[in-house]
């Protein structure tokens, strides 16, 4: 049965025909298409002004991004089939990118596969559905990850406020198999525990691991100050490549108990320090009284989470990086990361650049970086570009 | 004794106080200034039109670019201690991100010399000098070079054209010790004749060194094109790390020899296939014989040298994109890089995206890169920033 179809208003197919999946609701041709005839998730045929078939899309009629393209086929059937090829081809590139299954595996549009991340930590895979399209075809979904990958658990980590905007339910449940006693993945050749269900998003970030190999060629005997450190994830390499030590910055005790949990997973407890602060208050008292590091990474949460927020955000940043460049030692690195989308990559290199002029000190980007390979970009897709990190080499003025 | 003194007209202290070490010939005051006056290469103090001095610089007088600032204090004194100061700081980056001696020592601008270019092979240091700044100053740099590194030998590789514009001679000879009778470098484990005194530019380039190692992660069992191949410094790496066959094109006879000769030395010649041909004459007959690749690598030279050859650089640029695209495997991988200034880093992202959306195939980038860590960009100078790389994975049309 062919489904139902959906008109757009005359040049809205611009965006659509440049490669984004997106259709936000004010480019309906409400005269001809009635949203409110449809449900939630259900599938439908997007046509242009002109009647050109642009293709398959699902929908939801209560959301301001009301339908998000598919396929470029009309009457695409949303299928096992459907979802296991879309898998495999991402699985195919993964596979080529990494030695062991540890690795986001699905990245939303950029893998085609709009309102759907996967990520794999070995056996056990931690899934967030965000849409009404990919909820409605979760089951499918399901069997094709169990037909292809036969994991050992399955974990629906749907517990991200967008669920609330879609009409979904917030959840966090083991749908498939049973989560070992502990969860211990691999990144970079360092370990560390997993808490798929207590952790944030699915239970772990990837997305830094080029950036943090990077920083493992860096740290042999210099002292490092991770800023904001959470589990370790920065930290934990840094002490196995070879710090003098390390040490760690975080508001939340418990954050502070895993990251110090991964130090004796690791076996490097001994040179690492971990200090309970407000990361602002911590960086004041380090000026006061004239400590300085040899590296310091600055990988601070999303600190702009709304456009809205974007001033006082900006100011945050700001203030983070001056700080930090002033408790550096003479040739010392700053690893300055943002994911916030909202703040994009100039605005952090300008924060950079602004800042090391106003203390006077030479600063060069020896790198640049982003998401890791299993993050993808989509080039029509602006949003799918979330993460920049400048690597900070910092001298006295000339 | 002090310097002599240049002003500038009002507010074209801007840029400088940015943190750009570059002042244009129409930003002096010349009624307070005889640019005239000066000899090439003089040192000047440089004051705001306010008076509020600036920094040491070398002047110019016949060229746009008329004075470059070396340091934010007045009377500097360019001497062995300087260079010393400058190239040691460079030193201690590279040393930090490099176990071997094979790296760009001084990158101009970015490591607070502007008009010198140092490339260390091992033992040998190849020097560009672009300014005749610098050239004035040459002894005491060569001094300390010498002091610093104890090389073997040191060529002038003064053959670049921008010396023309500076009233200098092109000339290219060994000012210190002697050449070894051949030269091997080393990159990610790979190893590569270089010929300074006939190769181009300062006889290697090593500033797609983080890319090259990128590649080599992906090639194992998959058949490799490499596009205006040079010396092979893609294609040797490809070959080393697994790749099944790689075929090498380049319309120069006596690059196609180079690569050959780099193929035996890394023992992987008879996986390697050497075409002479114009590029895109090889793409076109590709494309009608249906032959496909599984990875393909377009790195090709400066296809845009000045800001007026962009209109057609820019469709040289987009048609090699899209033929590439083209002759990929169903879930290839295109490597496309571009080291035009003036291509910047949004119209190649732009060139990919209307290629893959024009035929009608799914591409991601999954990584994109630029120059290595021994080329850092300056925030505040857009023209250290010259290199970019997009990895792409294309797969069929959503």
């Amino acid at each position: 049965m062919p489904h139902p179809e959906i008109y757009l208003k005359k040049n809205e197919d611009r965006r659509l025909r440049q490669g984004h999946l997106w259709i936000f609701s004010n480019e309906i041709d409400t005269k001809r298409s009635v949203l409110n005839d449809f449900e939630p998730g259900q599938l439908v045929n997007i046509l242009a002004a002109d009647d050109k078939a642009l293709g398959s899309a699902y929908i939801n009629p209560h959301t301001l991004i009301c339908a998000r393209l598919l396929s470029r086929k009309p009457d695409l059937s949303c299928s096992v089939k459907f979802f296991k090829k879309r898998l495999n081809t991402a699985l195919q590139l993964r596979e080529q990118l990494f030695g062991k299954p540890y690795y986001r595996l699905v990245f939303g549009e950029s893998d085609g596969l709009p309102g759907l991340v996967v990520d794999r930590f070995g056996d056990v895979l931690s899934v967030q559905i965000t849409t009404a399209g990919i909820e409605r075809h979760k089951d499918d979904l399901l069997t094709a990850l169990i037909d292809l990958l036969a994991p050992q658990a399955i974990v629906l980590k749907n517990d991200n406020g967008q669920r609330a905007l879609e009409g979904l339910p917030l959840d966090n449940e083991i749908i498939y198999g049973s989560l070992p006693e502990t969860m211990v993945i691999e990144e970079n050749g360092c370990l560390f525990r997993v808490d798929i269900q207590e952790g944030q998003k699915t239970g772990w970030f990837y997305d830094h691991r080029d950036s943090r190999n990077r920083l493992m060629q860096l740290c042999k005997e210099r002292s490092v100050l991770d800023l904001f450190c959470y589990t370790g994830a920065w930290s934990i390499p840094a002490a196995v490549s070879g710090a003098s030590e390390v040490t760690c910055v975080d508001a939340s005790e418990n954050a502070l108990k895993l990251a110090s949990n991964n130090a004796q997973l690791n076996g490097v407890e001994t040179k690492m320090k971990f200090v309970h602060s407000d990361v602002f208050d911590f960086l004041k008292t380090a000026r006061q009284e004239n400590r300085h590091y040899d590296i310091i990474v600055l990988d601070p949460p999303a600190l702009i989470k709304r456009k809205k927020d974007f001033k006082q955000g900006y100011e945050a940043y700001r203030r983070l990086n001056h700080l930090a460049l002033q408790i550096l030692s003479p040739n010392g690195i700053l690893v300055s990361a943002s994911c916030s989308h909202h703040l994009g990559r100039d605005a952090l290199h300008e924060i950079l650049r602004s800042s090391a002029r106003h203390i006077d000190r030479h600063l060069i980007f020896f790198a640049a970086g982003g998401q890791g390979p299993d993050h993808p970009i989509h080039p029509a897709i602006p949003e799918t570009d979330y993460l920049k990190t400048f690597f900070c080499a910092v001298s006295p003025s000339l």
